[in-house]
């Protein structure tokens, strides 16, 4: 059984964070699956996905380490092509990874208590996102 | 055809490595799937699943390089909610990520001769950690 | 429906990146699967792959930053056990991971339109690598 369903979320900044977890409990949920698992994607090369505790702490230390460790800068090989100054999105999108794989169990998501599905924009400008949800399972 | 079983574990320190390719292995074969994938989940939000070559040496490598990546310190925003000096560990698990996908052939994970499946503890106290392994395929 | 094969390729040197969306694609079209997901994973523990937008300019950042956060060295642990000064390319692999799950629809991978996937080379020297492609769906 495959069920497939996509969740459309407005960016307005890079570093900010959406809490999905309930976009794709719902999707499990219409899709009638009881066991399987539940694919999540973001479509584009400057958005991530992941799971975290989804607190205001972690919400700015997050996006703040990746700037950190991979910074904002003119200088990466990718603004000799586009000059738009989001070397460093694509970068961190590439290292965090497009995808998150959860297991699906009794047809609801398994995760934490603590532990919640979120998007991150990488973008330096408001972005239109589309995730693609794919659950799979009998 | 989906098969899900529960891997406990108990760790007992930040950077603790433990090889649970065994255990997948055994669950592939429990569940009489022949081709297809298994995908590897850990449940909670400071622990993270992976592959590498697991030996003493990059058992001590890899936690020593997320800790001076991302190191040990009060000043993360989530410490004002917690106070438990694990911010580092929500970020290194989130950076690493909680899931693994490998696939099944033949009836076994497929993976290179010098290639296991690990848990990794970021947190700074012993833990039991729940694995949630889903063999899905025919 | 479960359909695999696998893609050979040969690399030159560490830091060398392969753009396999087309592979992909073609054994996505070959499987018949019309809905669904594509697992893509490297066998072995010194490469990796992902998803990137493939130009010229990122191709020579990625492997860049990768070196500069965990950079060559003969101090890691790993070189006690084999002295061949890769264990930066371990670390590499490890944390970047060697897998993807991209989803499939309309018998196709979906991708953005500047998101392809692909290999990265992380060893010191020329090697093999052997991509397992398993395309599961309906």
């Amino acid at each position: 059984m495959v069920h497939q369903e996509t969740v459309q979320l407005s960016t307005t900044r890079q570093g900010e964070m959406h809490d999905i977890t309930g976009n794709v409990q719902a999707i499990v949920s219409a899709s009638g699956v009881r066991a399987g698992v539940a694919h999540i994607f973001n479509i584009g090369s400057t958005a991530c996905v992941g799971a975290i505790e989804f607190e205001p702490g972690l919400e700015a230390d997050l996006p703040r380490e990746l700037n950190r460790l991979v910074p904002p800068s003119r200088d990466y090989g990718h603004e000799q092509a586009w000059h738009d100054g989001n070397g460093h999105s694509h970068l961190q999108a590439t290292m965090m990874g497009p995808d998150l794989t959860v297991p699906v169990r009794d047809g609801a998501p398994v995760l934490g208590t603590w532990q919640q599905i979120f998007l991150l924009e990488c973008d330096v400008k408001p972005r239109s996102r589309t995730v693609m949800v794919t659950v799979m399972g009998e």
